[in-house]
């Protein structure tokens, strides 16, 4: 035959294995292999992938000699089961079910009992003797070959068999009688003919032929295409489809049906799971009109089958070495397979079952190492809602919006509409859960003293997110659907209105909000299993893993978590606290004006060394003006720095005293000063209050002059403005105070016999000329107080790489005689000026769009954007190694605890990732994976990146 | 003599040449052109920038053998002149002056009558037979000397002649008779013996070695240093030393020197110009003291010397193809030439000297362009203050401050404060300075009413200073010495305090205020030599030269200045017209909703196409509460926008139509909406002061709901929030309206018979995806308005090249098919993101400090920054045209009217600049000059460019 020519276009069960997905989807590789390991699966075979795509290239037709190879591969079934297909005595039923290599589920179509007409029903009944049942399998494969093949809708037949059950005044499908049933497939047919201009098929070729169609042509289904869009799965792959001789579990006490795992879903536990039904279908077990039996059940009443099952289960796991989900059924005491495949599972049950593989002798710890996503150990770490709680909840209705999971974890407690009543009722004792539009630094105590917060604005970069991440809050941003009103201290969503005190239950992890109680439940500490896989990891991966912490307490979790040295301390939240505040906003005042007068000081004294004779009078009568103006602001201007330093020195000690032996990379002031000023705004509306008020007109010309300092400090975008290390230019003594705290912990430190270790992080410098005006001064600052203290300390200088500048010019940033010994990637603001999008604003605004509607993949603020920001960020590595090839480069962004992010950084060779203490554990086992992915082709499609 | 193996260390006059500039520095080299040329120069000679250099590789000694080779020179000058250095009779004297390649001026020192001791003064006295001459010759020398070698101060020795005048009651120096001037020279001594510890040098050998190393240490002087470092000329060149024979203009009415061009400088007529005076030294026409004659009296009172300098002076500037600048001296009747050099001159004279010379046949085109700088052809274009006008206001104290040179040209006027003000004083026929602390927006009709515009914060492109140079309104920002108060109307600067309808006078192109009137001189149109020598620049010059235009008149005008094109027609003027605004302002209070209403239905379509019959009720009830929920807002909505369809497309006919031919490009809709929405500040005063008051509960209600919208629309960072083509993506309806009337109004010119020619520019991309989904956009609303018309337009779509993703993803972007069929950078947006500093804030606070302490070069918004933008621009442009080699790129910033930035766009290949319409002339030479200097090594050093 010609047929040798082409290719191989049916595979039989015992053709096929495990490894073939691609040609024979998933679920007919899985049967392939179980046939092979000789265990009991139904004979059937698998229409190739490939015909699929055949069938579309040809016109939505069937390859020529298909049918042939079809009645063929039908003869095999109808040889192994001794049954003849169309066959008036034991005739053969079969099932056509879809199936692609990746699972698509409910995407595509399945017809049962395929093969039954006029002449098998007969058969069918002389051999069960149950016509009610053989009737009943008769009505559902007219409808769902109506509804599959002809697109005779479903409902159209169910219409029907709903008005029966009413004129007999019946509830139950299985309540009516044997001799209705056969009415009522007539009626079926009648429908289908009305509907469709012809007969429903007798012959039963014709029946197979037109099913294999269907199920090709339901991979092109609207449904399946928006799936697999959702999901980047290729629209070119097709599916195959499975044709399986039927078993029936439903032939009654001595049959049954199940699904199975070989451990424990939940806990991971090594004891086979699962569930049962006597005399059942599947259907019956998903419809949950019976209560299925604990698997356990059937060592009692089947104790061989259940032998033999756990002797199937035992060795498909050994073969796949992975927990498996199995579905069986029994038909007339005979055990059937129906399908395996590698089983989901919680976060929990995911790491104990890798690493007891690993004890277990049946895979090696980089597989386990594989096994287990960034997620999984995210979750562990947070509190949880039960999945059983969560569904009751969901099903009740309780479900009240969705936001952005801006900070994982579960919390429950009740709403509290502003910071200084959080605080209150958490003195209380009472659970709180932050309740508004946005955050503001002015918030942290509030948030502080909450399990949970939600905000209506903002996106997962906000202030609250941010804070709420760094601090291991659970937290939902940009829940819009929410309407606050902060005075009335409520909120409305649809008609229902929540006020003060009410309770709300928030998964942080996927931004569900609930109204009411669900208790959540809080992991103690990393399991053990967990703590043993990350050591597996730090032994693989080769990025370093650090943290950004701002405090000493934070810094011992992240070290108690494995970070191996701190990688950001912001220094700007240590001026934040309330009994620096006022210090600090004094300073801030006057900063711009001593500074300016300094400057012209300066100049002038420049000008006066190379003025002519004729010229000096006027330039010193010059200087002894600007001194006068300058005395004022200058003296309160030193002396509130110098209020400052001790505080300073007193952060820092503690900081590099806790991370002893480890590089502390600490960042110079960075945000621009009006973020320390009262609120613009208020001061607003106070100034105006009190004009037309009249009252208290000291107070008035107070706040008055107050406001002319904001609206002077005011920018449009202060992203862009008076910030970074642009501060330490225009206010030099500022940043001196800072470096020269900084080298006096740190020189108190060495003297104490502690090995303080602190890199000084310059941050968004774009010129080269800021990198060298400022190491200058932190060499000069460095030198004069290890002087001054007698000791040297180990230190180094560098920059924050968070500007598109400076990736063009790092080949001349690094540098380790006068530039940047370091460089940080800090990829949010990157992030920001390489997309032109502010954090603040885009969130709220047009990225959700952007995500929905396609035009971005993800949102960059979340997964490091490679293409863009990475291509900068390629340029600097590379351009700053050819410079000074020891520079030590890392990433301190937000990005430093995201998984694709974290495989960036590895394929870029950076020499750490820093993120917050919380998410420590899921970088290194990130990294682990990166390294794995790729360097070891065994790994390349593993877990959890994009 | 072992000199031979040395470097020549000195040159006489008669060795040198002009092209020896390097060796012999400026004055050298010329003096040496001249002698070599036969005129009667004093001989002299050169010691070389070499001996200078080894002087201070020496460790501040001269060479060995030096002595020898200055005496063997000295001997030349003693042949020549038939005198001997140090006799006792017929003594020579000299002069030793400093002469860089770069002049200094003022920055070296000069030693005048070297070689007087006691001894040869009295053979001088013998000779001269004028002992006043001579001992005041000896006094200056001693004083000189001590000054500028042994750093004994003049002020001294000025000190006590002072005193001895005083004594003798007498006023002027010339009053003091000789014996009275012999006892103060003995007196210097004793004085200079006193301050060095040594005798005055008699040896006049010592006296010249020691003069020449002083010389060679000026190099070095502080003032030296930092005038060096200011002009950016390099240190390690040295200075050349040229001692010369000294003549006497001073002795007697045979004598005389003066100074003289061989053109007019202020208006550069073909005839010589000068001044002269008799018997007086050069130092006498630089005091002023006496009043010089015109040189055209010599003809009446020395025809035969006048008839002799004639000669001389054409000679020389035939010889050197350049105006010259030169100085003379009569010594007892004797010509002598003491100085030529190229001379300095004004615009005017600039560019008509240069093309004369073309038509003389003395330089070529391509010299005449290069001879002539772009800011030079930007004084043509804009009143100007006569210099001596603006002279005799800075000698009198007039000048009060100094800003940032905004918008060239001179303007004079009233200061006036609010716009409003100025409208009501313009239509009373008053010229008006607007006078403010910064501008927006709504100041737009006070700025056309004005002649002149002064703000005291903001940077070079704020608000005020783009708009001014749009429109040609001279205009000084940033000015902060003035405190400006807008209440009382009024501003102060020092003590002085000016009011509304006080006089100004303000000169954009120095950024320099004054008060009082100068009337300013406003030259009608571009000269005919200017127009001539544009219109050889335009034969030489490759880049295309576009302008930025967003009206018709603007257009017009563009076109008379001789763009070839509208490189950038900004959208968003025309939505700020008062007749549309309020519809505008309408359109986006609902244009959230409707549009987030529209996605969703689309959204809830699909989901209803995809769904399980089981689920679609459900969906098709949230179809409809979206339906009856976006009715209100969409029926506003698209009611707002058709009203505004056809005003656009009236906007675009005009433009379109004025620019018949040439390509124009109309950017879509840039800013963030809420630019269009009333001042936000002021809507929460009112609402504030409302809610106190109680009054006009009605209004309260209303600018409540007004101030929730803005607040809403209200952005953190809104130069990084929802603008650019974001606008097209949220509110899709928007760009639709506004490519619909481009089309319409386009097919409307075609059927007219007129070449209408639109490229649609998309603002603002930084994803593929973004470009491919407006394109597609354009494309299919384009040729929907082309089938209903039935016509064909010829138009390209393409993106603004603004933002650093852009440039790193520019490869996809290019796509004739798809995506940009051209690119235009925004190099002022380009230059905010790359550098993250936003233009509106950084310009009035760091950016001037960064200049100031040299951290920045220059301004980045001012000239395009090469190393860090530029290297972005390199990557779009070299990736973008790889992609599609026909690509279009062009620049449309602030830059494309900056001539080093015109040159850098020539080196990168653009297609062409746009700028604003009266600086195309600059960008056209601006653009000549970047071919000629980097395609013709003649013209490497040319003008105009850092």
């Amino acid at each position: 035959m010609s047929k040798t020519m082409t290719k191989k276009r049916i595979y039989l069960f015992s053709e096929g294995n495990k490894d073939m997905k691609d040609l024979l989807g998933g679920k007919g590789a899985n049967l392939a292999e179980m046939t092979s390991m000789g265990f009991p699966v139904p004979p059937g075979f698998t229409v190739t992938t490939e015909v699929c795509n055949e069938y579309y290239a040809n016109d939505r037709k069937l390859p020529e000699g298909f049918g042939d190879e079809l009645r063929e591969a039908m003869k095999d079934i109808e040889n192994k089961k001794n049954q003849v297909f169309g066959g008036s005595e034991n005739t053969l039923l079969v099932s056509v079910r879809s199936g692609a290599k990746f699972s698509m589920p409910g995407m595509m179509d399945t017809i049962l009992n395929l093969g039954l007409n006029t002449e098998t029903v007969k058969a069918m009944i002389k051999k069960t003797n149950n016509p009610r049942f053989v009737f009943d399998a008769y009505r559902r494969f007219i409808m769902m070959f109506s509804d599959v093949v002809m697109d005779v809708k479903k409902h159209i037949y169910e219409h029907e068999f709903k008005a029966l059950k009413a004129r007999l005044g019946l509830k139950e499908d299985y309540d009516v009688p044997a001799e209705e049933l056969e009415k009522l497939c007539t009626l079926f047919k009648e429908i289908f003919k009305k509907n469709t201009g012809r007969d429903f098929p007798e012959d039963v070729y014709e029946q197979l032929t037109l099913s294999v169609e269907a199920v090709f042509r339901s991979w092109n289904n609207e449904r399946a295409i928006i799936y697999r869009n959702r999901e980047h799965i290729d629209h070119n792959l097709g599916t195959a489809v499975n044709v399986q001789s039927m078993v029936f579990g439903n032939m009654g006490e001595q049959s049954g049906t199940g699904v199975a795992f070989t451990r424990n879903s939940q806990t991971g536990e090594n004891v086979v799971t699962g569930e049962f039904l006597f005399n059942a279908q599947g259907e019956d077990v998903v419809a949950g009109i019976r209560t299925p039996l604990d698997i356990s059940e059937m060592e009692k009443s089947h104790p061989e089958l259940y032998k033999q099952f756990l002797d199937i289960s035992g060795k498909l796991e050994k073969h796949y070495k992975d927990m498996q989900d199995m579905e069986f059924t029994i038909e007339e005491g005979k055990l059937y397979m129906l399908q395996t495949r590698n089983a989901k599972r919680t976060a929990m049950a995911s790491v104990k079952i890798a690493v007891d593989m690993v004890h277990e002798g049946l895979i090696t710890k980089e597989e386990a190492v594989n096994r287990v996503s960034p997620d999984q150990i995210d979750m562990l770490l947070h509190p949880y809602f039960p999945v059983s709680e969560k569904k009751k909840a969901i099903e009740s209705g309780k479900l009240i919006a969705k936001g952005i999971n801006a900070s994982p974890g579960a919390a429950c407690g009740i709403a509290i509409f502003e910071a200084a009543d959080a605080i209150k009722a958490k003195e209380e004792g009472k659970s709180v859960i932050l309740t508004r539009p946005e955050t503001t630094p002015d918030d942290a105590g509030g948030m502080n003293a909450s399990v949970g917060i939600l905000t209506s604005t903002g996106g997962s970069t906000s202030h609250a997110a941010l804070v709420a991440r760094g601090w291991g809050i659970p937290c939902i941003v940009g829940c819009e659907a929410l309407s606050m009103d902060t005075e009335k201290k409520q909120f409305s969503v649809g008609n229902k209105t929540f006020k003060e005190g009410d309770w709300l239950s928030i998964d942080g992890a996927t931004g569900e909000v609930f109204e009411g109680k669900i208790p959540a439940i809080k992991p103690d500490e990393l399991m053990k299993e967990a703590q043993e896989l990350l050591s597996w990891a730090d032994d693989i991966r080769r990025l370093g893993v650090y943290a950004n912490a701002d405090n000493p307490r934070d810094a011992q979790r992240a070290r108690n978590f494995g970070a191996h040295g701190i990688g950001l301390c912001r220094t700007e939240h240590m001026f934040m606290e309330s009994d620096r505040l006022p210090v600090v906003q004094k300073m801030i005042l006057v900063a711009g004006d001593a500074e300016r007068f300094k400057r012209q000081l300066t100049r002038l004294e420049e000008e006066l060394a190379a003025a002519d004779e004729s010229k000096k009078a006027n330039i010193e009568k010059s200087i002894e003006h600007v001194k006068a103006e300058m005395a004022e602001p200058w003296a309160t201007y030193t002396d509130c720095l110098a209020k400052l330093a001790p505080m300073q020195k007193g952060d820092f000690y503690g900081i590099l005293k806790a991370m002893e032996g480890f590089w502390v990379i600490i960042r110079l002031l960075d945000p621009p000063l009006h973020e320390f000023l009262p609120n613009r705004d208020e001061t607003m509306e106070e100034v105006i209050t009190l004009r037309i008020t009249g009252k208290n007109p000291e107070r008035l010309k107070e706040q008055e002059a107050l406001l002319e300092k904001i609206n002077k400090l005011h920018e449009f975008n202060p992203m862009l403005g008076l910030r970074v290390c642009r501060l330490g230019i225009v206010y030099p003594s500022l940043y001196r105070m800072q470096v020269r705290a900084l080298f006096e912990a740190a020189c108190q430190l060495v003297k104490e016999g502690v090995d303080a270790k602190p890199e000084i992080m310059i941050p968004g410098v774009g010129h080269v000329n800021e990198m060298k005006t400022l190491r200058k001064m932190v060499d000069e600052v460095g030198h004069k107080v290890m002087d001054e203290q007698g000791v040297k300390v180990n230190y180094k200088v560098g920059t924050m790489c968070e500007l598109p500048r400076a990736c063009t010019v790092a080949g001349k940033l690094a540098n380790p005689a006068e530039g940047a010994q370091f460089f940080s990637f800090g990829t949010n603001d990157l992030t920001q000026t390489t997309f032109g999008y502010s954090r603040d604003d885009a969130a709220g605004t047009f990225i959700p769009v952007y995500v929905e509607t396609g035009i971005l993949p993800v949102d960059p603020f979340q997964a490091l954007d490679r293409e863009g920001v990475g291509r900068l960020m390629t340029m600097a590595v590379t351009d700053g190694r050819n410079s000074y090839s020891d520079l030590e480069v890392g990433i301190c962004g937000e990005h430093g605890g995201e998984p694709s992010s974290i495989e960036f950084c590895h394929l870029l060779g950076l020499n750490y990732v820093s993120c917050s203490p919380f998410r420590v554990p899921i970088a290194r086992l990130a990294a682990a994976h990166a390294k794995l992915r790729n360097e070891d082709d065994r790994f390349k499609s593993g877990h959890s990146t994009k």
